[in-house]
This record gives C-alpha cells, sequence and structure tokens, in this order.
C-alpha cells in the first residue's frame, strides 16, 4: 500500500491516456486568458504576529456589486483607517469560525473609537432583488435554496427567485453583528473554517473569501470558552495590520478563473462527475461549496 | 456592539419566551432516557504525542452493521495489536483530511508488518443493498443522492433506492487505499477537516467518526507537501497509542441521542429552520452534514 498515493486523486500519478482528467489537473492546464485579475483595491491583507519568526499573512478578496456593498465599504474605511492594526483573533470555534476585532467591544470605556464614516446597514442588505434572469446557475440541488449558482465574477450564490444572496462556504468571510440584524459594521469579522454553514445565509452579511493564508486561521488554537472565545487575553492571537491591496508593498497578483471561460466548464464537470482514476462510483452531483472557484497567484 | 454575542445562537442569551430554542437548547434540555450508550468496545481511543505537556487524545466511534464491518473488523486487529503504537500523523490538508499511519509503508524494507488476519475488503462493500425499506429519511435535498437520512442507531446515510452507505461529513474516519478499490486495510486512516467531500462516499469505506478531541488533529500545522503530506519525518505527529476503549482505564462514558426521541425529532426541525432569536431568515432546509447527531459524555 502506497501511503503517498492515498486520497491522490490523480496529482501525483500520470493518469491513463483515456481517463477523465481531475478538477485539479483541468485547472492547471487552462490558459492564461480563461483567467480574469482581481484589482489590489479588491483585497484586504491581514498580517497576524508571526510564529517563530515566520510571517502569518492571510489574502481576502472582497465581495464585489451586487452584494453586501454597504459592509464591504466599511471594511474599505476601516482598513484605510488602519483600525484593526493591534487588535486579535478573539474566537476560534471547531468546525465553525475564526472570528477577530476588538476583544474590549463589550467595554464601553475600552472599547477602541470606530472610525468617522460608517455606514449603518439595514436588513434588507442581505439579499438583493432578483431584476433580470440570473446568469451561472448550476444545475445541481440545493439543501438550502431553490436555486444555486455562481455569477459571471466568480462567487457562489442561492436564490429563491425573487432574491438572491452571498453564501457561508468554506472560506467566507462574514460581518459579525448583535441580535438586532442591522448591529454588524464590518469591524468584527469572522471567517468560515468547517463545514459550510449556510443556515447563516440571508442573516449576516457575507463580505469576501480567504484566498491564501486561510491555515494561519484554521490552524489555531481552539478556544475554550463559551462558542469557542480565547478565555484568556494572552490565548489571543495579535493582528499586526490589515491594509487593503493598494498599500501592500510587493504584493503578488491574484486571479480566478472565470466562469465564462471553457475550463471553468470542464472544471465543473469534474467536480460533479469525478471520473479520473481513483474513483469507483462518480457522485453524478456536488453540493455548491464543493464547487469553489478556482484562485490562484499569477505565475 | 457586543463581541461576545456575536454569532451566539441563544447559547449565551436567554431566549425570549415565545421563541424557538436553538438546536443547542433543545440537545441541552432533553431527558437522560432519550440518550444511548456507546459500549467502549465500539471506540477507538487514539493518544497523540503530548503537546507542552497536554495530552492530547481523539476519541473515535466504530460503525456499526450493516455499513463497512470488514474493515472495523481489521481497525480491531489492529488496536489489539497495538499495531499504531509508535506510528504518526503523516498528512494535514486544509480544508480536506487529517491522515495517519505507517508513514514507511511505500518502503518495502523499512515498512513496519500488518498483523495476521486482516481481510481484504472488496469494492462492493462500499455499499449495502436496500432490502426493505429505510429507516430515518429525511425530507430533505441532497446534492449527491436521491435520499439521505439518518439510522436509528445515529448514523448519517444516502441511497439511490437500490443501496445505502455512509458519508463522508466532517469527522467522519475513512479508510485510506491506493488505486484498485480493494487495497485499503484501515491501517492508514483519515478524518474529515473541512467541508464535507461527499463525492468520497462509495469510492472510500467510512468506518467511524471522532466523537471528541477532533481539534487535536484540525489545529495540526498544514503539511508543506503535495496533498498535504508532511515534508520532513520531524514534522510528523507522534501516535503514543491507539486503543480499543475496553483497554483504556477510566474512559468516560459517551452517549448519543436517540433517533427514536422527542428530543431528536425537535433538534432536527430546528436545525432545518432555526426560529431562535439570532435568526432573521430560517433557511427552511438544512444539508445532511449539517444536522449531526448529538454525541456526548455522559453527565
Amino acid at each position: 500500500m502506497s501511503a503517498r498515493a492515498l486520497l491522490a486523486f490523480g496529482v501525483l500519478c500520470a493518469a491513463p491516456v483515456l481517463a477523465q482528467q481531475a478538477p485539479s489537473e483541468i485547472v492547471a492546464r487552462s490558459t492564461g486568458e480563461e483567467w480574469v485579475a482581481i484589482a489590489p483595491s479588491d483585497l484586504l491583507v491581514m498580517e497576524l504576529k508571526p510564529l517563530v519568526g515566520k510571517p502569518r499573512r492571510v489574502v481576502i478578496q472582497l465581495m464585489p456589486a451586487p452584494f453586501s456593498q454597504g459592509w464591504v465599504g466599511n471594511l474599505r474605511t476601516l482598513a484605510a483607517a488602519h483600525w484593526w492594526d493591534g487588535l486579535s483573533i478573539n474566537r476560534v470555534q471547531e468546525n465553525y469560525v475564526v472570528q477577530w476585532g476588538d476583544a474590549a467591544s463589550d467595554d464601553k470605556k475600552k472599547a477602541k473609537a470606530l472610525p468617522a464614516g460608517l455606514e449603518t446597514v439595514p436588513a434588507s442588505a442581505y439579499v438583493v432583488p432578483v431584476v433580470a434572469p440570473l446568469k451561472g446557475v448550476l444545475a445541481i440541488r440545493d439543501a438550502y435554496a431553490s436555486q444555486v449558482g455562481i455569477t459571471p465574477d466568480g462567487w457562489p450564490f442561492a436564490s429563491d427567485g425573487k432574491s438572491y444572496w452571498p453564501v457561508h462556504c468554506f472560506g467566507a468571510v462574514g460581518v459579525g453583528r448583535d441580535f438586532p440584524p442591522d448591529t454588524g459594521s464590518g469591524a468584527e469579522l469572522y471567517v468560515v473554517d468547517g463545514h459550510a454553514p449556510r443556515h447563516l445565509d440571508r442573516n449576516l452579511g457575507v463580505v469576501g473569501r480567504v484566498i491564501e493564508g486561510q491555515e494561519h486561521l484554521s490552524s489555531l488554537p481552539r478556544g475554550t470558552g463559551a462558542l469557542g472565545f480565547y478565555e484568556k487575553a494572552a490565548e489571543r492571537v495579535g493582528i499586526v495590520s490589515i491594509r487593503l491591496g493598494t498599500e501592500v508593498k510587493a504584493l503578488p497578483a491574484y486571479e480566478y478563473l472565470s466562469p465564462a471561460s471553457p475550463g471553468f466548464t470542464a472544471y465543473v464537470e469534474a467536480r460533479l462527475n469525478r471520473k479520473d482514476p481513483f474513483f469507483v462510483t462518480p457522485a453524478g452531483g456536488a453540493d455548491l461549496c464543493n464547487v469553489p472557484v478556482p484562485v490562484r497567484r499569477v505565475k
């Protein structure tokens, strides 16, 4: 038995000539013009306190219109103000979320003042009305909505026909809030770090996704307090800075595989029906969060 | 804004009298007779090398009949032989699996000899024929199968009407294998540590689930080699021992919420329609892996 071949999915082994390619192979063989550049102005770059001297950078792509733009605007304001610098990761809950912000936000005397100009975003902003036939609807069943798909600019969505909304897949970044649904400014953020908690869709604002470095968050020690909050201040993980990509020197360029490209179509088909050599029985389907849009550094 | 109330789901705050309870509240208020004891003989207890003096124990519940019993028998044989003792966690792949076994299994000269009596399990064992109406089918849509549900003894399954099979949810433990589908003995195991990779259903043997301590695996540093394998021997995490529960002194008792109980019915309903105070829009559904069967230590 070869330990290294286990669950290999054709990455390490040459596929027989007639077998279908694995999704990762299809993505690797797509051509440069099938990819779309992500503007640095649409990135947030988080630098955590180094671990044993090694830097820990997490790169987040911000959600484009028509979704969540009130909160995304707040995130740009907070980043421009360097507001998160010196704050911390305060919560790591197994199979759920990693959350950061001001650990003292409960204490009016100690809470860090927010920058001017933050918008109060109403609960109605959790969804967007459908005004024209939705593009990118996928022929897959979903447990949470009557329709799901991927927008032309590469973001998964769900819909009930009247409205559509962004979804909580692994790596999705959302806006923490208190009980009234308009209480989240974006100062407190979380990233999904487990099985997609899709019941949060339409209940919390999804404002982006981690495109690099999520392992620096997901491998953190779990908090032992209620909901995975760290119980001691010393357990919190320091945030050195969060910056808009335009403020970061020598930032690598990133790109996503265009949903309009032939490579993307082949990739989705392969995700839904794994026929590469390892597989005995293709599923004949895949849930939306198991069809992540490929994102990579520009080569 | 209260950081501690964010994403609180009623755990920290008293729910208004008329609001529906959160799933966790329903589970907490179920009565003792709604729970079913898990026999110690159906547990595997893994002790990892302590981290900064702290023990790291992972408790796995073995899959009951009719699923995967050939491999489960092998796991009992391997545990009784103390075969895994001194081996290691060799692979930690982000949003996918953590895998352990003999890192030298590729090298016939260095590979650890397997105990006598291991069964070769055929690919046909990935599924079980349906011979009577399936119990526990849930009225939820699934992207991978025409039917899904939870067996009377508390295990999620999927079905195409002709056969049914166990599924890869977060925490599922499966049998690694090489390309021919009958090559997995159970010596090499993985646990799902991310969004449910349900495309693996019917392609790999599911033999159990982690019921306690998964955080000791999921918070490990990610491997930087292909497929998340650790590149250096020093990065591997040592396994002190894996024992059947019957061999472990002072093992806590565990139990699961019976699917036949009223508490379970209420729990499923609440998972499908979150109406506790935090929620604005209940989903009206949930995918199978977001309805995990409650398991706890006996109080």
